[in-house]
């Protein structure tokens, strides 16, 4: 890595925790470099202000998020669906990790003030929404959902559910895990009539699969019969 | 109305009209107080400065969406939840009202770091939430959803639905007419089988019955069996 690199790489991790630190309305220049062994002047030698740097801090966040929802490929396609449902989802037990998430919020709130930021936030928005229509229609595929199942609507309709749990979870201190967990119960609801699908219990975060669990019965939340 | 409370109404509708100019992070009480004929002074007698000036205007909002989301006792249950739905997620044509969607997730995004706002937030959000568990117990009442029908999981997963349909309309642009109508969907698939409900079609804003549709119907999102 290069110098130029390395000092990039920097400050974009100094930009994570000074967020953290001071929330993104207030958070200043200044703040930033706080952060590093570098100065203000520095900073900006490298980013033509706030905005700038944002931008490319997005980018740097997008790609560590592109890393998170790759697809694992153990499993049927309807566990690895749940397990990254439950990877985007993880509940924020450090208080740093919470601080920042809200800070993202934040920061989705600017997208239609400043230019550039909604670009990359659409393409967060669209690589996972690629990743679960993909697992959809992986799944329809084996017959674990109905051949009428539509890859593209239930990505819409995680993708939309994804954004309000963040956002209830800053707005209102709501619990992630319960919100997480109902959306993998509508997941599984989706299953053809007799498919079984091994998914570890709501109350962990495992990723991977454990033990046999019917979380999706006898809730009556999603119980209709086809029409 | 005394003085008093007409000056204090002035300055509310004077902070809406400045948030949908300015955003909240960079509003000022200069640019309030510039929607008025009052001064700076006059704002800072009233309020001890921003934070406290928006725990009001929170409240404020507050009164004026019990109004919204109070229900209209015409037709059934079901149809004055898909009603409710409609209201609350009414599409903003009006380029003031989108900014100010905006303006408020960014208020929402400030809760963890303003005293005061989440309290109000929690409102907004247990008053929904208790309307629209109303409306599904009722509809059990009724008999249009099964007897297994938990009003709470409903109404947890319709508040998480809302929350995320405004967030993504502001981080993305998203379509609020179409995340919409996905929600108008999953409750019209939680119908029991036979029930028929008169709703209007999607791709109108309506709040009153018009003429019957199957919207619901042949979709496959929510297709399964009770197991």
């Amino acid at each position: 890595m290069s110098n130029e690199q390395d000092t990039r790489t920097a400050f974009m991790e100094a930009t994570y925790r000074a967020l953290c630190k001071h929330g993104y309305a207030d958070l200043t220049m200044q703040d930033i470099a706080d952060e590093t062994d570098k100065s203000k002047a520095a900073l900006h030698y490298h980013f033509d202000g706030k905005d700038d740097l944002f931008r490319s801090f997005l980018a740097y966040l997008h790609e560590g998020f592109l890393e998170e929802i790759a697809d694992h490929p153990d499993g049927t396609p309807v566990e690895r669906l749940v397990a990254l449902v439950r990877r985007v989802l993880d509940p924020v037990d450090d208080e740093g990790d919470r601080q920042f998430n809200t800070a993202f919020m934040e920061i989705k709130a600017q997208a239609p003030y400043r230019d550039g930021y909604r670009q990359v936030l659409r393409r967060f928005d669209a690589d996972l929404h690629g990743e679960v229509a993909a697992l959809v229609a992986a799944a329809v595929e084996a017959g674990q959902y109905g051949p009428d199942t539509e890859p593209d609507e239930i990505a819409d309709h995680v993708l939309t559910y994804i954004h309000g749990t963040w956002t209830r979870a800053a707005a209102i201190g709501a619990d992630v895990v319960s919100m997480r967990e109902h959306l993998v119960e509508d997941l599984l609801d989706l299953l053809v009539d007799g498919a079984e699908v091994p998914v570890s219990p709501a109350h962990t975060d495992a990723t991977t699969v454990e033990e046999p669990t019917d979380a999706a019965a006898d809730d009556g939340t999603e119980e209709v019969t086809s029409r």
